[in-house]
């Protein structure tokens, strides 16, 4: 008796085959997917739900994000980035950071999220308690990480406190089936190379992800360079911070020396492309790291600097952006680009054997696309029709460790109403004090 | 006594100061705005709508596509330019062009494009009968122009024959309420330099739009170059055909020297930011083509190669993409680039008078997105909002001449059933002849 079945669905499994099913089903039992397959119509189930042929993908994995800033949306938008830093989101930041700012704006952020087909997220801020709160309310899964930083944060004096309250994050989440704990060295131009070497013993130690921001804009780069006469990939390899658990948000401008190292180290890239055009970092060179086999994942970043978190919406700028600058309509076609939100997103965050793709013993973390609305017909290939065509918004069914989270559009786990009288809420403080 | 007034809306009027109304009213009398304003509650009206505090915005204006052409959305994607032509959109259209084709195809445009807000597009393609057709009964506004070249189309055995008809077209429709009938000669390269200049005399005489593909690859550029020693712009302004009145669709590769020409000579830009981009013809250099003042209007090109027709998500694409390129983050602001799907669209189609802002005398052709969903909040500002964090799918009321096309995302105008079944049954033909 299986606890529920998704029937006469288009599978794309997004294994490493991309074998598909056409008419095909999931079942599921224990909240792991137990068979996967076609030509079978009547299951012993708890539940079975009829897919009308649409497009079922594994949920899909948001490699970079600060949940909570989703209350800051679009704030101070089209300002230099100075402007916008030191006139509108240090100084809110500053004056609101909290348990309940985080725990509030991490809801808005869970609702969005789920509504857009994520199922599991990487996240950087503080209060992290907060977060992983509101991501077990909203039934997600999530890798979190507090930013340590080597000034005063809001989480901590010192990068020392940062790194103890880490480890004791760690201890209280390690056994949890929808939080992943993690560390976060905030990034090279933050963290001293003793922070950052320290931050690395501890991800050793207790084998988790090593999240950091590398590389995102040329003030950064300059700036490693006069303080170290590095750039960054090799500021962090000559301290002995660069392997496999590393996570870099960003990457934007790598030299070819420095793509080389990132793949020779299995280094896992985060790639930001909205937020790279948004802020005018730039646009990093995904072709070359793909070419050279580097694990290139997609995030959305906050949505300060996006305003979204629609990764499909990113997925789909991904696949255009890097046709177009580097005029080659041929780079990231859409089944690569399609891993890179569910297979390569697993494995970025070192969860490859459990989520990522639909293959029997991985947890049943699925999202199903409704394909019968006009502006995703013809379908001629699902593949590049939900990656060019489709939005998160086609979103119609979300379902996490085998736990329907969304039906028919509508989220089951985080409340509309509560959301949107939280964000309203927070637009009045933060305009009028 | 109105036909309609639009209450409790957040409005913004998109005239040339930006005027907007947070708690305003739109009165609409004989398809024409009457009043715009605020501090109103009570109306005289055989309707009222109450927005809920939604965000109202003209009706959107996309001004380069080519409708019937979404039969074919997505179809052979990711593969080079000349596979993609050769192998996959030729053949097809070879084979299957005809009125019918057309007519199914602009049916699934028109439901698509009203459900993303747009409410007039300026069409290139052939059987333009088919397309006014479907146009009148989707209730939209449409330019439209049957594609002119050197050799044999399904419209035409001659560039001749493609201009006579053109001429009847024009006659047939000048005075239609719904099309304007225009002339297209397709591009410098398919058209020699008589036919343009011939089409510019049927432009003048019947006072219409000259629409054209102009500096749209690199390879075109050397095409013009070696056959007429000039790049396209300026080739084109050598045989008399830059003026006013030319809408010139895509523009990536223009030089210094052709922008101050596209400026001096008043040239209007349809710029397809997500077709360039996918189909790896480049990235337009739009900011300096504003600095100089020149028109830029936005246009979805057609869903073979975008694959969507999504106004707003194209304005998202030109605000974050020209960022990123230029490492300026002021560039393109939100209020600019939605200026450019609405009062600058307006424009480029010298329908400046009539529509692409909310204005008494102005055609009643509006849009009201829904804000109260937890993605499009807090609402610090709606112009970003709009342009960082919307998409079409957020459209929830379209109205073109006073007339309610769409309703709670509802398009009352053109059978979602009959499109989805339009689509699937060409489908079948294409794959299987």
């Amino acid at each position: 008796m299986f606890d529920l079945v998704l029937k006469n669905g288009y599978i794309l499994t997004m294994d490493e085959n991309f074998t598909e099913y056409k008419n095909g089903y999931v079942a599921i039992k224990d909240g792991k997917i137990v068979e996967v397959g076609e030509g079978k119509s009547e299951f012993e189930a708890k539940e079975v739900i009829d897919l009308n042929s649409n497009v079922v993908i594994p949920g899909l994995i948001n490699t970079h994000t600060h949940a909570a800033m989703t209350l800051l949306r679009g704030y101070g938008s089209d300002n230099p980035l100075k402007v916008w830093l030191e006139q509108y989101i240090w100084p809110v930041e500053g004056k609101y950071v909290s348990y309940e700012f985080v725990k509030d704006g991490t809801d808005l952020a869970c609702y969005e999220m789920i509504r857009n087909g994520i199922t599991c997220f990487v996240d950087m801020y503080f209060y992290e308690d907060a977060v992983a709160q509101s991501v077990k309310e909203a039934g997600m899964k999530a890798v979190l990480t507090t930013g340590i930083l080597d000034f005063p944060t809001p989480a901590a004096k010192t990068p020392e406190e940062g790194i103890q309250k880490t480890k004791d994050f760690i201890l209280t989440y390690r056994q949890d089936k929808n939080i992943f704990p993690a560390i976060g060295p905030h990034a090279p131009y933050t963290c001293s190379p003793n922070t950052l070497v320290k931050a690395m013993e501890v991800a050793i130690e207790y084998n988790v992800l090593y999240h950091i921001h590398v590389s995102e804009t040329q003030h950064e780069v300059q700036e490693i360079k006069n303080r170290y006469g590095n750039t960054p990939v090799k500021h962090l390899d000559s301290i002995g911070v660069l392997n496999e658990r590393v996570l870099a948000a960003h990457m934007v401008h790598p030299t070819e020396e420095e793509i080389e190292l990132l793949s020779e180290k299995n280094v896992k890239i985060a790639h930001c492309p909205e937020s790279n055009l948004k802020l005018a970092s730039g646009i990093a060179p995904i072709p070359k790291m793909l070419e050279k086999g580097v694990v290139v994942s997609l995030g959305t970043d906050g949505t300060a600097s996006n305003d979204d978190l629609d990764l499909i919406g990113e997925a789909s700028t991904a696949a255009k952006l890097h046709k177009g600058y580097n005029l080659n309509p041929t780079v990231l076609p859409a089944r690569q680009v399609l891993a890179m939100i569910t297979r390569q997103g697993a494995k970025a965050v070192m969860m490859e054997d459990k989520i990522g793709s639909i293959e029997v013993g991985k947890d049943a973390d699925i999202v199903v696309i409704d394909v019968n609305q006009p502006h995703l017909q013809p379908l001629f290939d699902p593949y590049t029709q939900i990656v060019y065509s489709a939005k998160g918004l086609d979103v119609d069914t979300v379902i996490i460790n085998g736990k329907v989270v969304m039906k028919n559009k509508v989220v089951q786990t985080v409340e509309k109403d509560k959301v949107l009288y939280i964000a309203k809420k927070w637009r009045e403080k933060i305009l009028n004090g």
